[in-house]
């Protein structure tokens, strides 16, 4: 809240023609929802444009249970992350529609979203093994109401494989490339678009690869331009990111 | 170029609709300057939307200059970046117009440009030692045609500082968020704006910041969503893509 | 022991005021219970003020059952720390009265003690899964007689969600910060304080987060003041210091 | 600002018991000075103890001591650290009174403090080249008020030499240990002492060292208790943190 | 494709000379089999010699199998890397004839290739543990068509092993030096001999041999000359090298 | 061999004083027995004064056999380290006399040495989690015929512990000190004996304990003289190498 | 030497076939010459087809005279590496002949030699940064008799600029790829010739590039085969390496 | 001091056998000479053989010379390490006697010793670079009686020179391994010799050789025993160990 509108809420105040309770409401009143182990963000929505997504890594089923529930009261879906199929089936019991999604480790509670773009987003893997975080970052992208064009499998290796998809790569809106062991394939990409390319290590590979330092370490030193990058595996970062410039 | 179209395109060799050498220019010919030293990019506009950038660190300037002025026989102005002032200098006397941004590190050959989007980047910083990076990150913007606000120093130390600029950030299409030190900035910024935000972690700093490391590992790891990374110090990457974002 | 100390000490001998037998006790006597695995320390309280914790990882229970029996012969309470339940339930059988704490890994031998001061220690989190962290702080300063007042799940991401328990972390006498992931709202919380606070990294995160080295970069790192750092996952070391100071 | 204390005061603003403008610098009211390049944060004091410190490290002379004005038109004094004594000396021009500590490289603008509490610090360094960084923490902790002791080249090599001055140490209530290389000094003094020990890793030594990473983590991992570490080197913020606790 | 090539195949197909089809072939050619989650490159023998490898590891069994069927509907022989027992006597019941090498971890689909180059590889291991790698190594050198000769447990700390070998290494056309720990048998082999030696550090060894980072360091600044350097355990990339050498 | 003894050797076969197979023998005649798996060093006796050990981490059992007995042949006693329970008890069918030791996991073959020097080695631990390595250490030394004296659990949090048994310590002629954590120990006792210290690092700890690292560096890194340092928890070579110093 | 060569030798020497002196030649007899700071392997081209290379780097021009005077006693040429421009002029008055190649920091005593193979090497570079490192390559190579064809400043950020250059690339008997920054374009490189590929990852970078690291762990982590690396900015190890291949 | 001897101590203090003064001096006396930056151990001869030697890096040149002057005193010789020529010769003028070793950084006060021991130490260095670091070592220990022999330059690239100084090297008493880059040699003289090997890394080399890393992992984890290591560049060390070892 900046000073002009404070003051203008303060006046306000001053001249009744707001209540006490209201303005107190619009001033701390960012919603919290506390469960005692959490506090559920239930203003987030208002502020970044999305709801609180459910990091269910190290988290018991019980609880992942009532956070989904506090958020589901306010919100049409909710997105679970790092989710296994054990706690997804407890999870999946106590609401009427939901999906799981298992090579993503994801559970999405309530409907499936429209899409609500005329853009799209292309999901861009090296290898075969790099699919799961993938998927991470296409359901993430999907529930947030994207439309999500997959080409997995074109690492430099064999690098006519990536030119024959190039069309799709070029006309989506955002680009995210997934890649392990050296991360090459992110900078060539790079190097052919006119888009913003968001680059997600993964922790593919053995020996040097020290769980995915040196993609890491690739893409952040890329020679290309136009391309920024998110934590090693972090697939729902980057189809966070991909959907809000997605949607811009 | 995609299967299609290279179908097509040979069809229409086939058929004399097209002559040989166009097609030929068509297929490999992404122009390229051989100056020995260098191959220069001439189609990189064509290709990603911008011109090829010189990265003048290690370069001469007598190899700067020749780059300079190969690029400039195609394109209305020429970014040069990490140039210091002396090598700035040199290279100014054989163009007419010319900027050199000395906080920055940066020379613009030929014009600024108008400002070609309706929307602006913010460019906000932690600290008064991480504004170099920052207008670095600004001049390519403004070079690429972008309107940029800056919020400088506004550190989490004193976040009341933040929070009084917070309609300026909230208000952009794209956020630049710029810190050393433990970065902690970006976190805070990313839990309050619902547009893409791009984190530069820079060197300052000292003991255990290990030259950026510490910051850098803060912005891969931030618990807030829709934060991207690029390299440390890399002002320029944060303002290229910014600039892809703000265009779309 | 200062050279003035030791002279009064010899005249004393020599002067037969106190016996041989005495005075070797007050130069050399810290008391030790040697169990052939273990030099129990008898002695700690006297020297700083607190009974020696059994760190109970890589001991066996039988080894745990023997040191607790040592210095529970001469203090009224003693604390195990990483202790799992297993043996926890085979020491608890050789003590009349005994609590495990299970979400701190923390096993307490003997009563509950009084809380001994007026102030209170404030132990906040930034998300759910610091808890465990959070608990072994909080039973260690609650075993040494300390009020503990929890504040978890206020991470950044939803700083509001902080703002809300402000007055509690600025009611306290000092104030322990756990934070895995990037670690900032260490910095946001030493910005708003004027109490010193102890800072916990937590290994919670994945990727680049490296088991914790990229919230404790961001501790030591922090652009705050008045901030201090215990080793990761170290709530403890955390827990005692807070005692300490709380006790001044 | 707590929820009640809101409440509070908005009620007073729609009873007119506050006018606008004053409920305004209550709430957002943390007093700012912009420069442009630097916003310096006037309010700290009443927020964290303390005014804001100017680190000059990276900043032109001209910087701090436009920085150094604004701060000290509200404080009676300012410290500056990381100083050279060039920049001091242009500093120290345009105030009547101020000192440059050389070896601490530290300016304090204004008069010195009285002494305002009764306890003292203890600052011990293991060597003769850690004095710097400790006379940095002596000069933080004497601006702020404190009595300072300083105990210097006491390190475990020759571990008499602790012994002898051990009576100052256990005297103290807060101490400081300052060592480079493998900076063992700190483990003993935990040892040995019933008050908070605040640890400062040095860069001093060679090899293996890693500018201070050896010092540092033997801190971070010391098998006594009651020990928290700040950044290499960094004398400030241990000063800093031992005041706020000697103030308590 | 360089330029002049292409601009002869552009007039033969404007000659039609060649088909439109046939010309596509050539240009992009290179074939590919699309299975969803793999673009198997069946280009690869043609571009580099050799065909695709599957690197079994991360992937399920279905998944090998089905790339398998596609590139052995195309090679008299497929190699299989990181392969256990249980996805290998899976696959192999699909096939009339393959092996599966037990220490190497490998399964060979299709017949055992003859000999066909007169020179020969040296695989050399400095310990026992280190045969798995070495197996690796040699299994993918037999299946490309290298005679190799094993000369393993030869490391430094008993030279005169490796001296009474010595004639079988110096006469080899490529020497593959395998070792762990701190695998310095590398140089001293390298200042041995007078043809190429491909070094592979192994993860064997403890303690601050950090899962062959130590071996890795060694190798790389090795002082003996001629030699170059492969992954931690990567004993297919060390053969499928050394068969290129062989072969040449 | 040298220059002088080659001439002799060889005049003496020109004069036909020796016979060529006896010149053969001492020439190259390091003893080697071939299993296959391993160049068993059957002369490192002669050579080093020692038997080769057999480090069974990564061996299988049958492969233990074997060496140990291709070793047995020519040596009264073997080593065997790093053998768990389960391997032992298999090894143990085969030799009439051997002794597995549960907490150092070393298993030796043939009967216990005699003492057969007059001075001791000191084993010192700081824990009592670091017997395991300690043992290692001690069993080692005892099977190449050395006195040992365990001083167990004398870490620096309780320095008087140590100064209990310092005689101990100072009586030996060689010093292996054990610590894991931050490992001040062996700075401290270093700067108290006139002994060569030998320094264990262990990787007893948690969190930026990283493994060993913090005690690795703590002890090369000791601002004490006369330390030499092993790798981390490499009793076996910390025994070996005191046993070496101890016989001179 | 072999056993049955020693036994060959042996029996000549008693059969007096041979000297007593030529056979300590022949069996110590790799030939040195002592210049007391340094022993000159003078026997080194008849052990691994190649003299010594004098490595200038860290000694005194006094001590690379002496050194180069030894080995061109026996040598028709000597190269002299790391070598800058003054030590080289005072060298090069010693020398009838010499060259000395500024961008490559080489010294070549001794006249060119000719090409002596048939087929080339050709050495590749991302950027026009990497220039020194493949010039040392290069004049290595050139040195030891072979054809190299340069082919600089083809990254993947432009990849047509390398299709441009790939009948060159793919022609050579084995490429050296040199890159800095993230080294992307080795495997590239890789997946499109079926010949050794040396990589050299370069210095050339900054921020999270630390070096070299980043390269390096790329190269070593390549997705392509056929790709063996060489130490950072080891421009000399790739040629010599090349050299020793394009010899075979 | 042990219990027993207290008590006897404290027991003659009781019958007046020994003047309190005097049994303080016996206690606590523990000599010490305070210059107020530095406490100069001058009972350290008496602890542990050897006087305190200054280690002069980041000292200036008057407080070396008061230290100097401090042990002179009660010293017939003082070892100054790491002093350049400047301070070196400052020191110089204010004593009658002294020698300044320029290769070695080290200034000797007083006259050389004799010799005392009959058995030598034999310094070892891979290279011509490592010289300097085995200067350190071999003054250092010549100036503590020792009889050192140098052989230099015998590093395994050529692994013939090693061979010609074998006698010398296993005629010492202990053995100084010295050698940068990957640091080979240690592991092949380790498994030559039947005494105690003292490795010292050196920070010679470049690329990953990461100022010494490389060589310091090599020989922490050698597959030879009885090899201890000291810190990179730690010439002193290593000589100091070695002369305690060849006084035993």
């Amino acid at each position: 809240m900046s000073n002009d509108e404070l003051n203008k809420l303060l006046e306000a105040v001053a001249n009744h023609e707001i209540s006490v309770n209201d303005a107190n409401g619009k001033l701390a009143g960012h919603e919290t929802s506390s469960l005692g182990f959490a506090n559920v963000d239930l203003d987030r929505t208002r502020r970044t444009g999305y709801p609180e997504t459910i990091y269910c890594s190290g988290k018991t089923k019980e609880q992942i249970l009532k956070i989904a529930q506090s958020i589901f009261s306010k919100e049409s879906r909710v997105l679970c992350t790092r989710i296994d199929h054990d706690k997804a089936g407890y999870i999946q019991e106590f609401f009427q529609e939901s999906t799981f999604y298992d090579n993503a480790n994801c559970l999405v509670i309530g409907s499936k979203p429209a899409i609500d773009t005329k853009s799209y987003i292309a999901i861009v893997t090296a290898g075969t093994s790099d699919i799961p975080v993938a998927e991470e970052a296409a359901i993430t992208a999907e529930t947030f109401g994207n439309d999500v064009k997959r080409v997995y499998d074109v690492g430099v290796a064999g690098i006519h494989r990536l030119f024959a998809k190039l069309d799709i790569i070029q006309g989506a809106k955002v680009v995210v490339v997934i890649a392990g062991m050296e991360g090459a394939l992110t900078s060539v990409v790079g190097g052919l678009v006119n888009k913003p390319v968001i680059a997600v290590p993964t922790s593919i590979g053995y020996g040097s690869n020290f769980n995915g330092l040196s993609a890491l370490l690739t893409m952040l030193n890329s020679c290309s331009e136009g391309i920024t990058v998110v934590n090693i595996d972090n697939g729902f970062g980057a189809g966070y990111s991909a959907s809000v410039i997605n949607h811009l």
